[in-house]
Order: structure tokens, then C-alpha cells, then sequence
């Protein structure tokens, strides 16, 4: 996600310094005008804005909070805008920590794979005070297309954890409505037809029914990283007392895909485990 | 829903012939000019086709083979509809035992409420034969807008169970984000705002998730029958070893949900067993 979203930042004319642990993207991007770091920390210290893009919660206090990390060159009213999807508690901490010297924090999960990141369409969910949000938004103006400040600090986390939920859980919906019409002898391609026109229809029904329907299920965003996202989502349901009673099957689903080896398919691979892997009509 | 939609037949122009055992919408619809039967086998003594639109089905059963039941006023060659929403396996039965008296019977739900019944915009999902379809389509076209034939006989009851499952599961998933995002302290209005953009984004997020931030539960479609279409549901996957893990959850929301009291809400009701009366935030 953070190489093509970087590029749109110098397309938009941002200034870029550029640290990654992966060098190949880094090349990429120095080609293509940005400057290269050798730390997140040095990252900190050249920019007014940081932004990190990591794969889970660990990698981002790391990358905070590390040796060497954004913290250790941050100056005082700089900002630091963390756009990979984490719990929502330690993004409300690190916001914390980091006010505490002076750097306001955004918590600024994304959705919308890395098609949207690509085309700057991504839906980003903002958590954080206002004016670093009205700092921070010609840089969402150049990544995304719907940008909504969620609310305080935490919020962007919650909302993204609240999206995770329902897509997970509609294409787990989706899967077994497909797999039963399927399994009882009837075109599963009129039944989604049929659903579409309705209060059945979704976003979900037309392209992941589609996928499941087509068995095609190269990502798209990779159940591994879906089954990553439903712990966050039981873990901040848990944190406060919410009850997730049906997400918690289609988590479990989640997990089951990546045991039995489906954790580089497409989410919408969660209709493997339900039907076979040809039409049975 | 039968009135309504007897009374968009009538602006079409059909002759009809109407029985109920409640006499209120049969004085309406004899007011508006149809004639009154005092039997289901006088409807079909009186009809080419003879429609049927019952809570369940036992009384699919017994309005059709019954006593003075539709098998004992119905000529050969006559046609049965019968748009209930019931198990596929006696959709196909009744299919089967009509057509050896040579009446062919279509099972035709429909989806969109009582809302679509009185604008005929139902959608409405066939099961039957292509000569049988084919002689309805101008009452389905009278009644709904997205007419579908879906397959044989009891194609039309899997679709319709197919669709019930996508509907209350998307509710459910709906309702658990919303909780959590409340429950978190998070401006659940700005969660649905951000969602609806993006892959989590559906019409039951739109309207739905609309009346749980609400807390707005007139029906629209009662969470009663909802739960009555989801033990069809987990009998028409029983009936052929498919495999519903999710919606096993989400049965059981709507069956407690009932016991609860709240059988007469609209099934967007699920929302009010995870979230209090009021908003949290």
C-alpha cells in the first residue's frame, strides 16, 4: 500500500523522504524524486508530517517508538499520521505519548486495497484533534476520496474495525446464501441477480458474489490480512464490553481459510470452505 | 400483503375472484371490484389461475390440498401461484402432486414488503416450468418490478431463502458495528457516513443502520416473520447439508429477539440486543 500511495503524495508536489525495510520500493520512489532515509527517524527529522503504513500493531510502536524510530526525530508541532490498521487502544495511547512531546497524532486506517491506494480512492477514517486533522488534509485529499474525521483519537481505528466487520461478515453472508443455492440444485448466478435488485444488495453481492461465482480468487485484499483485522475487531469489541455474537463465526471462518492455506486468497475465498471448488449444479 | 397487491391487479385489468378468512380486505377489494368467493376451491373453480399468499406452510398446504381447498376447484390445465415464502422441499412436492392432476404450480416469493406490494415493486423469485412462467408474466409484471426465474419448481422458496439469509445477516453485521462504535464512544453516525462509501456499503447500511442510530423499529418487515423465513433458511440447508455457520447466529439474534418482546419491531431491531435505548456517546 505505501509505494503506490507515496506516489500519488509526489504527484500531488509533497517534499518526500522515504524509509522502508524493503529497499526495492525505496528505489522506486527515489527514481521517481523522493529523497531516501535510513531511518524512521531520519524520516522525522527532514519532514513536518510522517506518515507510517505498516502491517500490525507491534510494527507500528516499533517504527514509533523504536530506536531509531519517528519519536527519536520528531520535532515538537510536527505531526505524525498513522495510516495502517492497528487497535484502536494503542493508537489512543501512542496519540497520548506523543502529545505528551508536543506531536499530535492521527490514527488514519484506510479501505479500499491497494486498487483504491493506486487510484486515490481510498476511504480514509480520520481519529485525532481538528486542527491536525485540517493540517493533515491535503495529504488525504491526495490518497483518497471519501475522508471522514471520525472522531478523537482512537475513532479512525474503531470505524476502520467497524468496516472489517461488515465486510467480512457480508461476504461470509454472501458465501453461504451462494453455496446453499448451489448446493440445492438452483443457478446461483439468477439468485444473485435476483438479490441484487433488493434489500440483499451490496457492494459485496455484485463483485465478491461475482468472484465466488467465478471461483476467482486472486486479491483483492488477502484473507490473511482480513483474519489480522478480525482480532483487532474482537479485541476492541472486548476492550469495551460489545458483543460481536455473529462476527465471531465469520472471524473463526476467517482463521479456518488461513489453517487450511488460504490465507493469499482473495477475502471472498471464504466461499471455499463452504462449497466445492466447482459448481455443483 | 395480499391486498395490496390484489388491488394492483385490479388496475391492470384482471378479473379476480377473492377468499380470505379475514373479511375485511375481501369487502375492500369486492368494493373495488372484484368478486367474492366463499372457499379457495370457488376462487379456483372461478380462475385460470389462482394465486395464494399465506403466512406459512402449513397453510400453503391446507389452503391448496385442504377441503375445499384449491386441488378441488382447479381444472386441468389451470395454473397455481403460490407467493408465500415456504420450504422449497413442499414447494416442489405441491408442484409434483398438482401436476399429476395436470395444474402446474409456480412458487413465486417476493421481497420488498408491503412498501412494494402497495407500489408493485416487488421483486419476485420463480420456481416452475418455462410455459408456466412464461403464462404468469403479465400478473408479475402487474405486481413487481424485478421478476426472476430462477429455475424448477422450489427454485423460487431458495432464492427467497437465500435472500432472507443475506438480509437478516447483513442487519446482524450491521448492528454489531454499530454497537461496537457506540459502545467505543465513537460517533456511530460518522461510522455509517464513512462505510457507506466504501465495500461495507449496502442498502441495509443505508436504511437500516439509518433506524438503529435512530432507534426507529416500526416495520417495514417484523422480526417475527423474519424469524419464521430463518427457520426456513436452516431447514432448506439442512435439506441438503449445506453448511450456514454464521447465520446459525443470526437465527438465534431474531428467535431472541422475539422471546424478548420484540417480534412486532422491524428486524432492524437486532440492533436493540446489543445497544442500549440511547445512545452511549
Amino acid at each position: 500500500m505505501g509505494r503506490p500511495m507515496a506516489r500519488n503524495l509526489l504527484a500531488a508536489g509533497f517534499d518526500l523522504t522515504v524509509h522502508s525495510r524493503s529497499p526495492d520500493p525505496v528505489d522506486e520512489l527515489v527514481e521517481a524524486g523522493a529523497s531516501r532515509a535510513s531511518s524512521a527517524a531520519e524520516v522525522a527529522r527532514a519532514s513536518d508530517v510522517t506518515i507510517t503504513m505498516l502491517p500490525d500493531t507491534p510494527d507500528v510502536e516499533l517504527v514509533l517508538e523504536g530506536a531509531e524510530g519517528v519519536a527519536a526525530g520528531a520535532a515538537e508541532r510536527s505531526l505524525v499520521i498513522d495510516m495502517s490498521t492497528i487497535d484502536p487502544q494503542p493508537a489512543r495511547r501512542l496519540a497520548a505519548a506523543f502529545a505528551e512531546r508536543g506531536i499530535a497524532v492521527l490514527d488514519a486506517p484506510v479501505s479500499g486495497g491497494e486498487r483504491g491506494a493506486i487510484d486515490a480512492t481510498l476511504s480514509i477514517m480520520v481519529g485525532g484533534e481538528d486542527h491536525a486533522f485540517e493540517r493533515a488534509r491535503p495529504i488525504f485529499e491526495a490518497l483518497g476520496r471519501t475522508i471522514v474525521h471520525v472522531g478523537p483519537s482512537g475513532a479512525g481505528q474503531v470505524c476502520k474495525a467497524c468496516n472489517q466487520l461488515v465486510v467480512a461478515a457480508t461476504i461470509e453472508a454472501v458465501a453461504e446464501a451462494l453455496a446453499l443455492a448451489e448446493r440445492s440444485g438452483v443457478d446461483a448466478e439468477r439468485v444473485r441477480e435476483a438479490l441484487l435488485g433488493g434489500f440483499a444488495g451490496s457492494k459485496i453481492l455484485e463483485v465478491h458474489g461475482r468472484r465466488m461465482l467465478d471461483r476467482t480468487f486472486e486479491p483483492g485484499f488477502r484473507a490473511r490480512l482480513h483474519a489480522k483485522d478480525a482480532r483487532i475487531v474482537l479485541e476492541a469489541a472486548r476492550d469495551v464490553g460489545a458483543v460481536v455474537p455473529s462476527f465471531e463465526v465469520v472471524a473463526a471462518q476467517l482463521d479456518r481459510l488461513v489453517r487450511d492455506g488460504g490465507g493469499e486468497l482473495d477475502h471472498a475465498g471464504l466461499f471455499t470452505l463452504l462449497a466445492p471448488p466447482a459448481a455443483a449444479t
